[in-house]
């Protein structure tokens, strides 16, 4: 038996002890072969790992360990330490029976309450003052129906297509980082249970697990559709194998973030010390507390590329084999009739959930500043949007302004808080809310929806009406 | 003397006992007689059956039980049960007197803090985020007078038509479901106070009570005018016949409710279980909880038939026997001018108290959106308005703005907490807020309302003036 | 010396004994000379009449008692009511230092704490849902400046004319009713403060005291200036008669109130009782509570002729012997037309401090429609604007905008918790301030106000620019 | 040893005794030599100095007593003062480490916890109600981005001019009064921040310290710009005399305040005394409460001449010694158009933070009103901006509306207490803050800002476009 300052002992590259469950190992010789790299590791050398190591391993990984993983004993009972992870799971209150949860709201609380204080402020962090966010929600609450009534509603259905790929509803799992914070099984759980509603997935570059894994706990590449979010690497080779790698996985198109060349501040992400190093699996992008603070958001996408512009298009494509491109992130006009102009086959209007640049637009504002001044935009591409889309209401207000579907993300983020079934649920939820709101508006199709079934006077004069400014001219400010 | 046990063991259908208020009871050969059906009865055999019982039975009945039911001896008094229900009446603090009572807050309040929690859940519940619920009552609010002063306001007078028939009042009673469950007299409370004071009650086709005895607790058919609220039931036949006992019970017109083919998503109702069933004498919709929760609207829905369509106009007005039909839950000026079209003899413009669909407009919007679009629609038919009038001046701006007279739904109920004589309480408070308006207003009576008497800047740009979206085009999806 | 029981075995109008402050009173031969009317006193006969008492007489009355008030002894010590006042009395706690109060909110917050709960009631109550009320406040703030800065400021003056009458500053005592509630010197302290600081008071015909005392506590008729405000009399002459008597008195301007034929419901005011029955030394009206409640605006306004209009102006101008005419009430451009027409000196727009018909216009959006409707009216009467003003910017704005003066109502009544220095330190406060914002807006005397100074861009929508609605058209009713 | 009644005993200036940190000393015969005046001491004879002392001295000081500084010996013991500064010391919570700080909320916060009552009192409080502080702040919060993706934001530079001075940053520190009540080190700190991160530094007329001593706290003039605010003085020739001390100090220009001929009335500074009276070492100003009460801005502001106007522009250009003019406070359009006619180099749009008149425009109305009336403002001189402005971003709108750089006042007080350092990481983190906003915007140097890059819709209606009020017309009163 050993102790902790046995351990402590063993504390480098050449000689490197951890604790895992109780159990103490040597894993010098690993070091050189861990997929996620010796450094992950060594920041545990001497030390206790058990947070981290079940973050990104089964459990069942350590019963044969791999060579090189050479269990020594275990711990001595007095100085077991009680993991601070394990504290809190203790702490936090159990979490409800899912039945009991009826809208996205109530996902949204338990997990304020129920999961690690650092998931909460990575995933329900935003920018700055959190005025985007607020307006992501208020600009669909003022957006008003127009409810026709008199009709046959008896039946009434949500199934549509995604660029050309059949979904059973006009809504997709907005791509979100490390789902694996919140449940261990991450982004498997979300494909497991986006499988059983036939609803679209899109994985994120900084998944938790790898892409195979992810496509593989659903349905398989055949009877289920998973897209692929890239943030590019400023080493593009390899983004290139990333979308190789996509491909042959299976997934069916590339959306490509275009908001996040940094990352916004977040300050409640900034304030909470990342406490166990997290790695994402597609990207190997690695959360540390630098002298900034814990920011997660910062921490992991410090590898994307800040020169990726408009001239980038061409090699994106080149390396997408072939994929539908679209480009996440538009908030104007102008760029939405870039991206026509580059040749992508859609765009999301995203503000990153006002995660980015406070003060910047809901996507519903964007949506109809495109019907304003470039509305053949809608003609020559598909267009998507997300941010503070929470009830079928808003789902049905989206499609009837436009958009061929829309994004929702951190709910799904709540949700997998109860794994793949919390995934189902909170499907079912919105597709059960948006069926009333067909049949309260006399729409029993997709194919039904139209602008004369809302009411936008609200925003209307909110949104701008040309490219520039209305009456302050640009006087050009000289270079320095 | 029966303990618990004993009745426990009497459970099933060949073999019912039930327990109300302290006596057991034998109900097997009464199963088939039940005027409410047997199911009702069965889901309490071999327990306590005294709340349900109460709900739906005027207390002396039990004095000269009704054939096969049998009286068994009493419980013994160590296995007293007390009752759910009971305790809840306990905990509840007592009501203040009636007098004190000066406006419809008031009833809200002491309804909140007396009435049942399902009761109140299922009456102050609205859809989702309660958006529309408190949008109703904001409209309103905006609104501001004109007031035209130096009139002689000496003697002031508030009758009126409402289908050609008199009533002292520009306001009538909107139909609500299941009055029974706030006091156990229900719709035939309502009607007595009704009676009292000259104001028009509309009975729900989801009534507490038998129509019949609705209308013989008032002043008879003669003196007092009723209408009747209808759902049109899947099985047609039904509803032929409702109408026709409808018409011979000296009901004056029809309002068909339009706008609830499926019930909103009132989540405070959801959540809370329906404890004890209810029935309504009317329509026989009973409500249990099912897996989607305890919703009394949804529950007491499911039989109405969603297929109902503009097409079945005729055969509504070939089953009504020449009574006049209004349609209920008309949301936009387009529906309002098929309304005219099909040739019925008025609308109402509601939003259904913000109950069905969250964010649908308040009916304030729609009968400003009838002026701008299809002014000639007030000339064809009667324009009535409901949905978060609470107050004499509430009523005064509507009919400013051309409606005949405005139906008031919760706060009767809420009334109804302190019976007819509540109803009639409450009836004297509006007419009285009414008449200080009019006097204020330099109106003596109701021919002297225009629209020069109020000021709605705030909320006129709000309010759309086409069919169509003034900006937003329409690109048809098409159909999958 | 006396029980309690002994005195109420004296109840009738035939054996009357009173208490007040200890001594036992026998009243009897006194009852028919009471200047208030006997019943007054005998709604104390056989109980403590202290309260009632203090609050109408002089405290050095009873020094030498008047004829048939006969002193029978004082009350067993035993016995020793501690008067229901007295208690309250000594729960408030004590005001703080005049000086330290440096704005109007001040006032208003003391007197809260500290004035009698039915005296708080009543004052600072306002009609129904109080939104009138907030809306005044609100207006003044939604106005900006536009202040001119670089002038010479060193000197500045606020004294202007009020219907030809100097004046220290361009604001006005607004009237209000029984001003002995909160001090037992009432109207006659508010006329001595007046006087110190040159500031007009207007009288109300409900006042505590006697118009001739009122006058006297001041600097007397010659020196200093008081309108008298005119509720007009179901019996006529008695109005005649008080014109008449105000003139002797001095009185230099009638303002009659044309926006309270009846009196708004102001629901604090009439939940509590009145306690004590007080009377108007003026127009006699005594509130006592009746079956509605304890509103003491509706209790003192029933002697209020319903049915004054425009045919009676006439008739006004006949029997006030040549003073100046001021209507105080008006709320629409058409009715400041109607008193140009009638050739009245001048209009307060008014709604009556949102006391009496909730959503009724905040005076400055009336001063607005009259400038978009008819601005010819400026140039014909004085225009005068009161409600929601508390501070010296809100005085400017309405003189910007073309108010000859404003009325400060509350504010005063508060100040009066301190007597005549309290009325002349809220003079002092506001002139004060409104000389600040002279300054800071680069004006130095009131010739140099103008419309330029202010940006009234945010309410400018709200203010209606026609006689009849915008778009809603008006559609008779028939008469019933 | 002494006693404190010992010291009381002499409290006059012929005889003048004090205590400083627990020894008592005769300061008789250095009364007349004291810079800051004689009487600053005598209203502590025979009392305890230490707090007032400790204020404007460094600790050092005392080392070696100046001439006629006689120390008398130590305080007995049992007699030692606990002074009430260090008693508010010890209450006061410890301050958070530095790098804890993330944004200027964080100042404010912990500024507000941990500084002295008076000196929070000073420093944050506004004019009467507040209104034009929190529209300042608003005003920046409803202006949204219209962010442009796909650019290369790899490299990012903030550098610009400031009236042709080399500046890291496109904003400056603005002038305010008596920083050395936060920090004894007061402005010397602040410059000496302010040069680690090269922004420049507005030194006020109410410095707690001399100029001289400030400029060399920084890099020295010739490495670090600094510009003068000046306050002009009733007696004319201590104004020439500090503009030429200015300018040989190094300065660069002058900031001519011209909206505070007259104070703010700011109450929360007014409520609370002056408790220990503070001199500016430039301007000589020292606050005494008077009967007003303790307001620090009135009590600093008797000195500023209320006649500066237009014509004195000429004298100040006459003392200022060719240093550029900027006029800081314009509020309108008109008065702007004047500065350049009077051919100023630039002007602040300020309302002074909300200290002066309340309801006076924010900033970035007065901004925008100028691009609606006299565009050409901005080709004829440079326009700064100030108030309310705390984030990166609103630095960002305000470049982008075209200001040439903007003005930070509070954050930079509440910085300072930290020292230095302070200052500095404030700096910093507007910085990088503005930094991430270009990168989000697609803007790589201040080049790149334009108006198309935000939209100002929701307060563009509520600023004015013409000189004159849009309908109200100016109807001139006679003078009186």
């Amino acid at each position: 038996m050993y102790t902790l300052e046995d351990i402590a002992a063993h504390a480098n590259p050449k000689d490197c002890w951890i604790l895992i469950k109780g159990t103490v190992y040597d894993v010098t010789k690993f070091l050189p072969q861990h997929p996620g790299g010796a450094e992950v590791i060594l920041s545990y050398a001497g030390a206790d790992a058990t947070g981290a190591y079940e973050s990104f391993h089964p459990s069942s990984l350590l019963e044969t360990p791999p060579p090189g993983f050479k269990s020594l004993g275990p711990l001595s009972p007095s100085d077991l330490p009680i993991s601070r992870n394990l504290e809190l799971e203790v702490k936090r209150p159990p979490k409800p029976p899912l039945h009991t949860i009826i809208n996205t709201f109530d996902f949204e609380t338990i997990a304020e309450r129920t999961v690690a204080p650092k998931t909460w402020a990575f995933y329900s962090s935003a920018a700055t003052d959190l005025l985007s966010m607020k307006l992501n929600k208020e600009a669909f609450d003022q957006v008003l129906f127009r409810p026709r009534v008199m009709r046959n509603v008896k039946s009434v259905y949500t199934r549509t297509k995604i660029l050309g790929f059949d979904t059973g509803v006009p809504f997709f799992i907005a791509p979100t980082a490390m789902q694996g914070m919140i449940n261990l099984d991450g982004e498997k759980a979300v494909a497991e249970g986006a499988g059983e509603e036939n609803v679209i997935h899109i994985i994120s570059t900084n998944s938790s697990h790898p892409i195979a894994d992810v496509v593989s706990s659903g349905k398989g590449p055949e009877q289920q559709t998973h897209f692929l979010q890239l943030y590019v690497n400023t080493d593009r080779p390899k983004t290139s194998q990333l979308l190789a790698d996509a491909k042959a996985c299976g997934l069916r198109a590339v959306f490509v973030t275009v908001d996040a060349h940094i990352s916004g501040k977040r300050e409640a992400d900034e304030r909470l010390k990342v406490d166990i190093p997290v790695k994402s699996a597609v990207s190997g992008a690695i959360s540390h507390n630098d002298r900034k603070g814990g920011g997660m958001g910062r921490l992991m996408g410090l590898y994307i590329d800040r020169t990726l512009n408009w001239e980038d298009i061409p090699w994106i494509k080149s390396v997408a084999g072939g994929l539908p491109i679209v480009l996440k992130g538009i908030q104007t006009a102008a760029d939405a009739k870039l991206a026509v102009e580059y040749g992508v086959q859609g765009i999301v209007l995203s503000n990153h959930g006002g995660r980015n640049l406070d003060t910047s637009p809901p996507a519903l504002f964007t949506l109809l500043e495109i019907h304003k001044i470039y509305p053949e935009v809608f003609n020559a591409l598909e267009v998507y949007i997300d941010g503070g889309i929470r009830r079928g209401t808003d789902i049905f207000k989206a499609l009837c302004l436009g958009a061929t579907a829309v994004g929702i993300g951190r709910p799904y983020l709540y949700a997998l808080n109860y794994g793949a079934e919390g995934v189902a649920h909170l499907t079912q939820i919105l597709k059960d809310e948006l069926e009333t709101t067909m049949r309260m508006c006399g729409v029993t199709d997709l194919s039904g929806v139209h602008p004369g079934l809302v009411n936008t006077r609200k925003i209307d004069a909110l949104v701008e009406d040309g490219i520039e400014h209305s009456y302050v001219k640009w006087r050009p400010r000289s270079k320095i």
